[in-house]
Order: structure tokens, then C-alpha cells, then sequence
């Protein structure tokens, strides 16, 4: 039910003609979701790099499931933080690893300190922290 | 079963007690383990460069479910591609943002593809890929 | 004297007042600006992605200026390679450590050998290689 | 004058024989320096994360250097910041662009703010920030 403003904007010919081809390369349909995705972007990284904001975030692990404490421990970091863990997914990459997805929700430096207790556990190969803004507020 | 090897690393005193003071306080139990992870993660970096490596990704977008049209077309994406789609997972954050986290596997390129067309779908706020490499040989 | 375009964009009111709030924080005057800047950004990211993109570079490097090899080698590296070394400017830390920007000009991919190759060098402790377009056709 | 210690690391065969061959590639001479690269490159990114660490910063800015109010502008930032400006390199890139690059010595928190205000000045098509650690104890 929000309201929608229009806004003028300047542009140098040949910088919107650029901007029309990147757009529709990427799968756009007009300028103006285009744009907003950018603001949205920008929005977004300011506020998480804040470390109270409140964040969804993914916690990629790539481990061997033969060890056999991984399991465990993993499951005892999820039970015993402050973040409300949301999801887990799990995959059979092949005959020894798996990657497997944690959902959290928390605040940006919960998330972090999460995420790095999960990196450091023996077995866990790979790991990579995904945080994104909850989308609240960016109409 | 593979053969562990054991390699000598000169390293100046105070650079060392630094390195173990940091993997202290992440939550590694001991130096031979935070030194492999940080050798993973080089080579695996060097891996996504490549855009025909072969990788396991993440595509996490937030949107509002409102859109009636998205659900659909995000399936359509799901199926139209020479990806091989693992799972998908769906959460609600509040009354408008859902946030959706789809798990592909395929080449980087292919798998960049289709991260840009699901974020430029009209509906969709944020998007964030997360690529990472299989884990395979990274023994 | 390039020609300028108006166009208009669809914007939520209160994605736009966020945004207001935000280029106000960080010093644009006008909203036109601070979204031809965010479009620039974004093709510029997309060239730099292409490894044959014509580019320009700055290579940090800090190191340790008693390590007695490292100048001559430095030296020989920037004469080296195909690449147009454009400037260097160097700069003392502290007794021991000093800072040099090496700036660069050639294509992406050639910049990133050469600044693999100044990284790897005995007695350079911290790297990072900075690679912009040159704001061609940027208008 | 520092002490040097040696380490023993133990590492998977086919691991150890991939990172042998990165680094290969990547120039290094011997393992020793490598790991130790990798080493502090994990602590530097530590301290950047906090506000109040000392860094030295480059900000890299492709503008047209026939804005006339610009050069003024960019001096005024130079001088009236709590930075100490160590240096700066001005580039002819073509007709219309220039590079700068405004090499400064303060606290992360506070070249973050330099560097967004003169982003945003009228007439700056590009610019970036690179900030690196003193290299200080970094053995």
C-alpha cells in the first residue's frame, strides 16, 4: 500500500544508453526496478556493516562427514548462541563431502562470531558466511 | 585415507604468537588445522576465477511474496537451466519479505547466469550469490 | 559537451527518503549524481570482470626495506611486463617498514600477473592490487 | 633482529602438492614465505575490521579534470580532515579523465569518511579505497 514517487533524474546519453544495455543483458525489464535494485544494494551494505543490525544470514559449510565429532558439535553451535537458527540444509556432494546450509537470524556480529565458531571446527573444509538485510523497510 | 605430510614452516616469533592469539580466539584447537583452512580457501578462490570450474552456490533473494507473478517465474528459472538445482529453501521473515535460498550446482559461469536473471525479476529487493568449490581434493 | 537525458523513475516514498537520508550522510548534493555514480559503479564492476578490459591500477605493497633484494627486484618487475608502469610513489612507515603504490596501466589480466608476481616477492608483507577502469566513456 | 621459529604443520599429501603448485604459479620461492603471506593477510583483514585500527589508505578517483570547482574541492578535503595527507599522484588517463590517487595515514573509521566524501563530490565519476594495515609488527 505504499506510495510511489517520480523522480527526474539527469543522465549523460551514452552512460543511460550503457546502463539500457547492461540492464538488458541482465534480464531487466525496465529502468526504474533497475535503479531501485541499486539503491537497495547500497542501503543494504551500509546498514550491515554495522554490527547491531538485524540480519538473515547463510553459513556454508563444506565438510567431510566422516568425522565423526563434526555432527555433534555442529548442532550443539546452533543450539547454544543467542541466534534463532531458521533452517538447515543438507547435501551429498560425493562420496565424502557435504555442504550444508544454516539459516540464522541475529544481529550482524552474532552472525559473525557464529560463523567463525562453525569455520573453525576440525573437518569443516570450507566455509563462507552469506548476510543480507531483511528486506524490512526497503519498499 | 590419504597420507598426511608434515612440513616445516619458519615463522618469525611475534608473527606466530599473533597467528595464535587469532585462531585462539575463532575457536581453532590447534595451528596445523587454521593453517590448512587458510591454504583451502587460496585455492579455492583460484578455483572460482575460473569460470568453468565446477561449484556448489547459494542464490539467497529477498522479496515480497505479494508479487504474484514471482513464485512462478522463479520455478520457471529453476527448470529452464542446465543447472542442476539441489534445494530450495523458504523463509518467512515478516508480513511482506520472504527470503528464499536456492542451492544449484553447476559451472560458475552457468551459475552467475542465472543468479543475475532471478535478481532481476520484478519483485525481487535483494539478491546475494554465494559460490564456493565442491570441497573435492581440497583434502 | 555531451547531451543530457531526464528520465523518471518509479520509486517507493520511502525507499526515496532512505536514500535521501543516505547521500545526504555521505556528501552528494544532488540525487541525480549520487545515481549516476551508483550506474557507473555498476559497469564499471562489469568491465573489470573481463579479462582483456584496458584498466588502471594501483599495487600497494608493504614491505621491509632492509630486505636488500627487494628494490632491484621491484625495479626489474615494472620493466619487465607489457604493462605501461605510469607512476610509483613511496612511502616510509616506520624504521623498518615502508609503503609503495606502484600505479599501473594495461589490461586487467595483465595487471593481476604482474601484481601476483610483486606479492610473491621475498621480504613483501602485505599486498593488494586496486584495478579501476578508466572512466572512458563514463560520461 | 626478530627470532624465528619453526613450525610443523601436518598437511594431506595432495593438499600440500595443490598448494605447491599455486604457488608456483603465483612466483614464491619457497613455502615458508608463502604461508607466511597468507598469515598476514588474515591478520591485517582482522584489524581492518575495527573502526579505530591505524591504516594507511589509497583513494583512487577517476574524475574530469575539466570540472572547474573540483580541484579546489579535492584540496580543501585534503587539508581540513584530521588525516595526515601523505601524498598524492594526479594521472592523465585521456582528454577528458584523471586519475588521482591520495595516499593517507589514519584511522580506518576516518579515511572510510574522507574517502566517502570525496566520492561524492560533482565531477567524480569513479572511486575506490584501498586500506591496508602498516605492516607494523607484522613480522
Amino acid at each position: 500500500m505504499s506510495k510511489i514517487e517520480r523522480v527526474g533524474v539527469s543522465l549523460d546519453k551514452k552512460l543511460l544508453s550503457m546502463f539500457d544495455e547492461l540492464i538488458a543483458a541482465r534480464g531487466y525489464s525496465n529502468r526504474s526496478e533497475a535503479i531501485r535494485d541499486l539503491i537497495r544494494d547500497r542501503l543494504s551494505e551500509e546498514r550491515l556493516a554495522k554490527p547491531a543490525t538485524r540480519a538473515v544470514a547463510g553459513v556454508f559449510l563444506v565438510y567431510d562427514h566422516h568425522s565423526t565429532e563434526l555432527p555433534r558439535k555442529l548442532v550443539d553451535l546452533q543450539h547454544s548462541h543467542l541466534l534463532q537458527v531458521i533452517a538447515s540444509t543438507h547435501v551429498h556432494l560425493d562420496h565424502h563431502n557435504c555442504l550444508e546450509v544454516i539459516m540464522l537470524r541475529g544481529k550482524v556480529r552474532e552472525i559473525e562470531k557464529v560463523a567463525n565458531d562453525m569455520a573453525a571446527l576440525k573437518g569443516v573444509k570450507l566455509s563462507k558466511v552469506n548476510i543480507m538485510t531483511t528486506g524490512q523497510d526497503l519498499a
